[in-house]
């Protein structure tokens, strides 16, 4: 058994190199009243995302020319290379454009279509989630820790967007949302970065991208959560996921699950 | 006719000692492991919420003993007074236990049950909204302005708890929904704040409570907004509102309207 590929120091200088370009970019149009276009699949996109992503790309290309790139944005490129960087530029669109602080930049880089490493960037609050694979995850450098509520009549459950669950799934989260503390909505990456800092105790996603999901999974898991499908299963590389269950910790997760199960 | 009441700035200075005062009872709470407790409502509440009301409320009672206070956490007292303080500690518990910026102190000045003075203050971003009945409202000391989008698919709605509408209400909110570009949920006061920044269109609510109305009311109009209730008339001071509409603008207001009537 080989250990599992960490990733390499100049790697992760570039995803903080990539970060701050993107910040750089965003920051200036926050609040700004920005043309909202719409995309093929009606999800709003502004020239910050554009411009981010792209600030991001030429980082690689100059950097690493090799390595592969799947973004939110601009599609993707040598999707056979052993690295391949995957960029949300504005993970959260919908909150960008109405001021809310609900959204990040988020990175995964994937070895061999496992994601090393992972980052959630606020650019405005300058909060900065890491996940490195074996190693804690961190926010601004700092270990975080997910909570160890075990009883889900005391959990916090956040969704992004029930708009994108179809019926079953709708059906399923409301059953599991009827045996929870309280359900939030409407964060995004921002949840994933808050369940890992112990606030947030499920967080359940339908209908998403890799690029929504994949950088949060080395950070969830390095503040001690698990990721799984609604069904238990770990999640496999894919370009989406039907269902995504993040959990604080193995007891609320078998309580979720069950739930989920049994609607 | 009589000139509008405007606020002395004894009581504006007083509203900001208030805010920076729950401000440094919050601070340390935030994203620490609280214990979250239940109110009659089932709404939570923390150690956090009930401090913050009582530094305000120690603060009125030693600069203005003769004002009367209504808050969230410790009631009425003197409501019969000329000035009234309504006060919200933490809105937003939810997002605050979670460890989401969406939440922030509230404090409304009522001079014979009409708003003269709101504030909103976000503690740890630093954002405090102001807004005093006849002048333009700011954001950190700088005017604000709401936004000029009059088409209804092209706007934004929000709503903080879709479990505190009534069936008709619901369905009320799903005919406009279906209509605008987008809708996002869970950010209480903060939605308003945004709303007199133009980053949001729409803001309903329904089922709230004074102290979660009241304060948004300068801010909202003083930015240039509207506020009614879901069938265009003016709300009255009261202890509870079934039903609230803020608009950036008249257009977005009548076409909301619209929206409304006809569900």
């Amino acid at each position: 058994m080989t250990p599992a590929q960490t990733c390499p120091p100049a790697f992760l200088a570039l995803a903080h190199a990539m970060a701050d370009a993107a910040a750089d970019v965003i920051r200036p149009y926050f609040r700004q009243r920005l043309a909202i276009d719409a995309k093929a699949d009606a999800s709003p996109v502004t020239i910050a995302d554009r411009d981010a992503e792209a600030a991001m790309r030429q980082l690689i290309e100059v950097h690493f020319p090799d390595h592969g790139i799947r973004g939110e944005e601009f599609g993707a490129c040598r999707t056979d290379a052993e690295w391949i960087w995957v960029l949300d530029p504005i993970d959260g669109t919908k909150s960008f454009v109405s001021g809310s602080l609900a959204f990040g930049t988020q990175i995964a880089l994937l070895y061999r279509g496992e994601p090393v490493l992972g980052m959630i960037n606020q650019p405005i609050t300058g909060e900065r989630w890491l996940g490195l694979s074996g190693t804690p995850a961190t926010l601004n450098g700092d270990p975080i820790r997910t909570g160890d509520r075990a009883a889900i009549d005391q959990a916090v459950l956040y969704t992004s967007a029930l708009e994108q669950f179809d019926r079953e799934r709708h059906g399923q989260f409301a059953v599991l949302a009827a045996k929870v503390h309280f359900t939030r909505f409407s964060h995004d990456c921002y949840a994933a970065g808050l369940l890992a800092l112990g606030g947030i105790d499920l967080l359940l996603e339908s209908n998403v991208f890799d690029y929504d999901i994949l950088p949060q999974i080395p950070i969830v898991l390095g503040a001690g959560g698990i990721v799984t499908d609604w069904e238990g299963r770990p999640l496999a590389d894919a370009r989406r996921y039907d269902a995504v269950l993040m959990a604080a910790n193995e007891k609320i997760h078998r309580a979720a699950l069950e739930a989920l199960c049994r609607a």
